[in-house]
């Protein structure tokens, strides 16, 4: 097969690095961008990035660059690697330079990312015909010691993408594929959005461990964090979300059986599970409250969850209880700043009109 | 003076043998009822209770009983000294047995505890013209190490006590007083009643210190369970208590400048002040999640505040997600079984009406 697809990776963090070095290695073309003078520097100056772990080689790159332009310009793949409350802010650095028949790839979305950057891009006054899509989680365990080096922990074996709108979502799977043949074609955007289980395995532990975290203890993400109660909380957190998947048709597995298919793991409850799973072994609790499984999980996987619900119908009381005290302990407004249906522009719609918008893109 | 006053306590658990015993030391006629046998039959067969710690010597008892109708006649006060969750049941068993100008003195009542106990005695027919009241807190610092035997750590300096109707607060009181000159006569039912502080102080850290509480970690309930994002929430809890304060025109002192008045304890967040507080080494925190922290100061202290909340169009939402939380947590309805407006018997009640409902109890 030709390697000729041309690609842009848009965050030159963990993913961002290990996806570009990675299909250079492959042998694709690849371009990447970042905001930061000294990642891009970095890179430049030995040409491309060093990969070690699952997989090793070195992937130069056809070019490094803080230019959005000039990153962007003649890909066919623009994938975004990035904290999903950076979305909207590189959707607006997107909006001007994007061009017809591009795809852009929030990998991970989080939950809504298509829907919030198709709205950005929109708002922008952007008119190139331009393909979204999102996927469920990051291919890759992996992180990058330093710029210009990536570390490849371990390579997923599925990834759901689906396109904003559903009827691309072939021919994006399709080129998406060519790298990573694991890729997994989703009915529309709401599979990988409602799949998004961080929004699940992370506010809630964290906030329930906000003492441990707080404290000199050093702890274990999920064999000390997931303790029965929390545990058991989590397991209804999660009913709540195949609730939601139920309303908007779209097939999800439960994260218990996740876990029994995907680690082999299986104990009749989550806290059995993770503790029983040696992949977490030394994952370690952060030692801060605002991190990442809040700032990030709460405003584009729970509150974005919590709305959907509202849209629907379906009663999401526990993930409300945390999004809510997760905006208290950290003292932030998660339901002003994240993905709500106002925020979206999606507040008039009804639940038949969102499913007929992510399938054709029209509303 | 004369210690002609008698004394029937309800409840033989630690404050109750405490209260006994030190009564019947100070000279006072008591009585002690209980639903145990083997509690009742221990301090039948020494005739009294060892009291030692604050307080030293043998109480002797008039009579240790499990027949409620035995114990209540004839007692001038009838202190009830048992979990806040027990006072529907205690009311229940009380009403046929009230008599004419008694009085009945839930120590303390939690929150809403005199209207709950006057509509159960009014649901049950009691027609016995009888005072209720409710104190803020217990006025001891103590425990039992077995039944007969009681140790009293310590002795507040201060206790609050209001009847309902408020207009009977100054005749309580003095009577109070004649053991404790320390008690301070309350506005109305309301002042002890938002004077909770168990309702700001338990529930919030006890959730937030889930992990610790089913870890192997041993820990100190304050100095390690209020931690600075869990104290700063606790600070925050507390403005939405004194916010219903103001609304019902009571005078209520924030927890952080209590403990300042109390404990002479003056630093700037509740986190650095419960750390300073000496008096809090050695409380250590629990190590299961159902306890009284939870199961009694959720349904009987955050519940009704919310709902006083709702009545007054204050509004609470950090005690609503505690309150929540704890529900899904130990998987309770407190909202059903809780002091709710609907089971006090007060939802079609203005602010206005309650006010004038406990300062003279007519409605």
């Amino acid at each position: 097969m030709d390697k000729t697809t041309k690609w842009t990776i848009v965050g030159g963090g963990n993913g961002g690095q290990s996806l570009a070095g990675h299909l250079s290695i492959m042998g694709f073309p690849v371009k990447l961008y970042d905001i930061f003078e000294d990642t891009i520097n970095a890179i430049t100056e030995q040409g491309g990035i060093h990969v070690e772990g699952a997989v090793q080689g070195f992937g130069p790159l056809e070019l490094a660059t803080t230019d959005i332009a000039q990153a962007v310009q003649g890909a066919d793949i623009v994938m975004v690697v990035a904290p999903a409350t950076a979305h909207r802010a590189i959707a607006k650095t997107c909006a001007p330079v994007l061009a017809d028949g591009q795809i852009v790839i929030l990998h991970p979305g989080a939950t809504c990312g298509s829907l919030e950057f198709k709205q950005v891009l929109t708002a922008q006054g952007c008119s190139a015909k331009v393909t979204l899509a999102e996927t469920n989680t990051l291919i890759y365990a992996c992180r990058s010691p330093k710029p210009g080096y990536a570390n490849i922990i371990g390579i997923k074996d599925d990834l759901v993408v689906a396109s904003l709108p559903a009827k691309d979502t072939a021919r994006v799977a399709n080129l998406f594929k060519e790298a990573f043949p694991q890729v997994i074609a989703g009915k529309n955007v709401l599979q990988p959005s409602l799949g998004n289980a961080n929004a699940i395995v992370h506010p809630a532990p964290s906030l329930l461990n906000t003492s441990l975290i707080e404290s000199e203890h050093q702890w274990s993400y999920y064999y000390d964090g997931i303790t029965p109660s929390i545990g058991a909380f989590v397991e209804k957190l999660d009913s709540e979300r195949m609730a939601l998947a139920d309303a908007f048709e779209v097939d999800l597995l439960p994260i218990l059986k996740w876990y029994k298919i995907a680690y082999g793991v299986d104990r009749p409850t989550l806290s059995e599970t993770v503790r029983a799973n040696p992949a977490y072994d030394g994952i370690a609790g952060q030692k801060e409250l605002k991190t990442r499984y809040i700032m990030e999980d709460i405003p584009t996987g729970l509150v974005p969850m919590i709305e959907l619900g509202k849209l629907c119908g379906i009663p999401t009381p526990r993930m409300e209880v945390i999004a809510r005290l997760g905006e208290y302990l950290v003292e932030e407004d998660f339901f002003a700043t994240g993905r709500t249906l106002k925020n979206l522009g999606l507040e008039d719609m009804s639940r038949t009109e969102l499913m007929i918008f992510v399938e054709t893109g029209d509303r």
